[in-house]
């Protein structure tokens, strides 16, 4: 068994398809994923980890292929009967899905982690990586809106991101430790790269770089960081991000980006299109095709990871 | 809205089918039922009232045709992913099903009584009878066998009733309350028959009439309380009641069952392939065929019941 070779930061979906493509194209137990748990919440009295579970679906093989949540082959059952019973169905959960929450909310009653629950799920899916959320803590995101202030799956789900952003906090994330293996992942002395994969960076990544445990392992880390944009252009390859940059009076830009990593990264992959900008960031830059639609797009962004990381390494000596 | 003609004391499929049957061949809302709640349990962290269930399911037109439990057109994506996470599933839980579990659960942590729970389930279903838990408190029934002392579902369904039954007891049942449903129920002035139905006894009547204030009411009833018999022969029409009486040492026939319900009962119905008992009762017996495979067959039960009750309440005169 290899140790850990890239440790990626990651949120839900545009993230797990970067993990996909480095579980792809490295040796099996050589990626290890800290994952956002911000997101995570109660419903219906079952502890829901929404960016956890896509990045399971996602690397175990089952993820729905286009929907960006949920598993292939669901069925709605449980849905259906909810609804007729008159329960709360604004946030969708499929039969199979039901499984993890159930499951995880039993054994976290048990008073098992979050992160040996995940551990026990992951290698359920006969998934080799190690896919680690950020806290065996409870860390809540708030959304400061103009409505006012809002959980996150509030924000994200019940309103569809409609309300103004006006700020964010990660209830939590300030006495929040990592998990032993998170903390063993960043140790790992065969730890080439750090990557910041393409979530969100204010919904997704942030609520893990409030973890001061976190920050500092980032600080310290002996490997080059790299962020990948999750922006092209003046437009988000997925979700809210450029909504939300709008709504924080900031420029819907690859460069805010990396701004925003700024002090904590030693690189930034910018997309293709955006090749225009490369003399404008203050770190260095590695260009290719971001979009990540097929599973061989992935491929070709994890190689870039690992490459530009190795590029890097060698610059450092 | 005319008041409840027949209250029913019931337990689940054998018990249901008799429900179905004066479902049918009364007016809607002049069919009340107490059901058993002594198998209720928490499993999963969720709480299951399987006799509850399988009322709602019966009158609602949604059981399983054949199978005895759960919904028809059930899918299993719950059981399947539960399996593969190694998650509990000696207990099959369908998806549709699960909604009921997760709702009422939910509904009990909110601090909402069972029976009114009940109540919103049966409506949703659009079941016009009342159906109504036992107790709104918590009574579980206690299985001693020859390999110690069981819970229910452990001993029902883990076990699959392979232990030796040696005793039994409602745990809370004495401190137990009937619903005010309930209660009403017993006092409608429009009341013609009360009548057990032909579930299981020792595991599914017993607990019912462990309630003081249940044994009560049915001690002052104004009208004639009717048994029908859950054995033909020697033999239990299903499930495991003619096992058990032969391990509580009680001889398996009709007359023993009218014997276990002596002094609370003002008639038999005796099945007509037991015609040669007849004689040998202490109470008054009516004779039909009790086997109730359609819905067709649950009418003639229950026009049975109907007509004995009218019979006895006229005799009494």
């Amino acid at each position: 068994m290899s140790g850990v070779r890239v440790l990626a930061l990651s949120g839900g979906v545009g993230g797990a398809k970067l993990l996909r493509g480095l579980y792809r194209i490295l040796p099996a137990d050589s990626l290890a994923a800290i994952v956002n748990t911000g997101d995570d919440f109660e419903h219906l009295g079952l502890h829901i980890s929404p960016d956890i579970d896509t990045t399971l679906y996602t690397l175990g093989g089952l993820a729905h292929p286009e929907q960006g949540w949920g598993r292939r082959d669901e069925t709605w059952s449980f849905m259906r009967t909810l609804k007729e019973l008159g329960g709360e169905t604004w946030f969708a959960l499929g039969d199979g899905d039901l499984a993890l929450h159930v499951e995880r909310t039993r054994r976290l009653e048990l008073g098992q982690k979050l992160s040996a629950i995940v551990e026990v799920f992951a290698r359920s899916f006969g998934i080799r990586a190690q896919i680690v959320p950020m806290s065996d803590d409870r860390v809540a995101t708030r959304v400061a809106t103009d409505e006012g202030e809002l959980s996150f799956q509030d924000y994200f789900v019940r309103r569809h991101c409609e309300p103004a952003v006006r700020g964010l906090r990660f209830e939590g994330a300030g006495e929040a430790r990592l998990p032993k293996c998170a903390r063993e992942a960043f140790a790992s002395p065969d730890l080439e790269a750090i990557v910041i994969a393409p979530s969100n960076p204010w919904l997704s990544i942030d609520p893990l770089l409030a973890i001061p445990e976190l920050r500092d392992a980032l600080h310290s880390a002996k490997c080059p960081v790299i962020a990948v944009t999750p922006i092209i252009g003046d437009r988000a390859v997925k979700g809210p991000t450029a909504k939300i940059m709008a709504e924080l009076g900031i420029t819907t830009s690859a460069l805010s980006i990396a701004e925003h990593y700024s002090g904590l990264i030693d690189g930034f992959i910018l997309d293709a299109r955006d090749r225009e900008l490369v003399d404008r960031f203050d770190v260095p830059i590695e260009i290719t095709d971001t979009l990540m639609n097929t599973p061989e797009d992935g491929d070709r962004v994890a190689h870039a990871v690992v490459d530009f990381a190795n590029q890097l390494a060698k610059a450092q000596l």
